[in-house]
């Protein structure tokens, strides 16, 4: 991902400036999906002034004005310039992953990624210190409980949903297509959150019926905040790490690994075996590091921020090979989809 | 600066999730600075396990690890993996720009960035809304006086001083070698902090005095911890705004103007013009904006930067030739250096 620092970076540091500059690019595109600029450059008919965007915002002319230039410069919002004042319009790839109302968007993953992960990530130095999660430093909650305090209170748990949400709306065609699925007649999204990843499994599989079991407020939430007019998928409240697993062909573990400890997880597998119908599966959806270290740079990232956030981490593949094996699972398969998530199946 | 956002964003958006992750990225290096990980790979005459690096530093293993493998995937740590154990060294990059004994050292650009310019976006939104800087609601500081809340310690002066002093080491050179300046034979940096431009100035042209003239603590901050041992350049304590500016031949205001209103950079201007000598001049160093506002996307970042810090903003050229002119200048010339800061002078 990370184009390669070449000997001219000695000469003077572009790159490396760049890097620096990393969290100025986030911000500047995370606040104007807050602020809703997208939304309204594209409900305008027009291209608008930083005066009529900032009046319609209720923000400042001069803010704006710098907010909209910083969008320009990085492409994502064009400009132009009639008798010295300023027009601004919105692109292709604005409107479809940063205006709210896209299908496409990502807004809850940028709103989720602004107000929680980024302050989590000013305590980056104490958490490679501790080796623990900074929940209690950056937001004063326990760090022993993780979803106690990722799901601290109704709203904090509707923007997790989102972010969850906003990743299967992009990256859940290519998971369920990862493989052949079609024999799985039942199956069941352990940990399934808004509902998503389910949905594209049941689009593509319509003859399969796909349940997602997760905590009963998340259940709760989910229905009343992410359900669709003609949804096929069911919910069912549980607990799979306290409680029971109901039989099912497939099992699908979507960003569940990467949340815990080995050992915990290898019970989980274990007992996931154990419900599991002869002859049936489960599926991981997780972002695979390469063996060698070296990368992708998006999933090291992600593994620092499991670092910050959680107990877990992200592994190569040879871990879920493994771990996998371990639990009595067998023809154990990996496919890299070439976008942020990957998967792999397992079969009993 | 940045990659043209492509038609295929729109199948998958990899460089949208790349600025996503921006904030990550900057935080993992500033981290590992502030950690002393480039220092401790530099000294280290091999390469070094996490477990070493880790008991060195005080640090977990597991998040030291994670830590060097992110900074592995953007090329600035190398890694070589004997018989399953991970050895990480440093790069020449990383030793010249991150360790803080290099001559070249970002360290202290890097931790203003990280301690201070970071938490200081996070309330970007604010910024935007309400069209000032955010001191008061990121560090419970007044926004009115902008150098007493940057000075609003001992300890912040030095750390901005630091920021400032990487800047010229790296950027300097080209500033005071933009134009010929050896006809200027006495040199007043107004505000010129640690005295690393003042430095590269007086090396390029022997012959000249020049002077660094800044706020009482500023000079006696910069005798304390910047001074080196052959220094040729004078410092003098002051205040440019408030009280008299000496009789020279050039001026300099190296990032200065952009960190305030108009009115006050205008007045400033003509104070330096009636104190000027006769055939002296100006020289502003800054970093330029494209006049059709497309850039360069480090610049808007620096634009909206001042927003969130300071009173002040970045221009294009044509704002500076015509606020010198305003103030009675003429004969201004403008140099783009094709670095992070261009340089433009001005004749009495």
């Amino acid at each position: 991902m990370a184009e390669h620092l070449s000997q001219s970076e000695l000469d003077y540091p572009f790159k490396l400036l760049e890097y620096f500059n990393g969290f100025r690019i986030s911000k500047a595109i995370f606040s104007a999906c807050e602020l809703g600029v997208f939304d309204l450059l594209l409900q305008s008919q027009k291209p608008m002034s930083a005066v009529e965007v900032a009046q319609k915002l209720g923000t400042s002319e001069d803010g704006i004005e710098r907010l909209l230039d910083v969008l320009v410069a990085i492409e994502i919002v064009d400009v132009e310039v009639v008798q010295g004042t300023a027009f601004y319009s919105s692109t292709d790839v604005a409107n479809l992953y940063l205006a709210k109302t896209s299908p496409k968007s990502l807004h809850d993953l940028i709103i989720y990624n602004s107000q929680t992960i980024y302050p989590l990530w000013n305590n980056l130095v104490d958490a490679v210190r501790e080796g623990k999660n900074q929940n209690e430093k950056t937001f004063g909650l326990p760090s022993e409980e993780i979803f106690s305090a990722i799901y601290r209170s109704e709203e904090e748990m509707l923007k997790f949903m989102g972010l969850m949400n906003s990743t299967w709306v992009i990256d859940g065609h290519d998971i369920v297509t990862a493989f052949d699925l079609s024999s799985f007649k039942t199956v069941i999204d352990l940990g399934g959150c808004s509902g998503a990843l389910a949905r594209e499994l049941a689009k593509e599989y319509p003859s399969s019926t796909v349940t997602v079991l997760d905590l009963p407020a998340v259940v709760q939430t989910a229905q009343r905040h992410f359900a669709q007019q003609d949804d096929t998928i069911c919910f069912q409240e549980g607990d799979f790490f306290e409680g029971e697993i109901p039989p099912a062909d497939l099992y699908i573990l979507a960003r569940i690994i990467h949340d815990w400890k080995e050992d915990k997880n290898l019970k989980l597998l274990k007992k996931i075996h154990t419900a599991c119908h002869p002859g049936g599966g489960v599926l991981i959806a997780e972002a695979l590091l390469f063996e060698n270290r070296r990368g992708p740079t998006m999933v090291q990232m992600f593994s620092l921020n499991m670092l910050v956030q959680t107990e877990g981490k992200e592994h190569p593949p040879s871990h879920y090979t493994r771990m996998l094996t371990d639990a009595g699972f067998r023809d154990v398969q990996v496919c890299q989809t070439g976008k942020s998530y990957d998967a792999i199946l397992a079969l009993k």
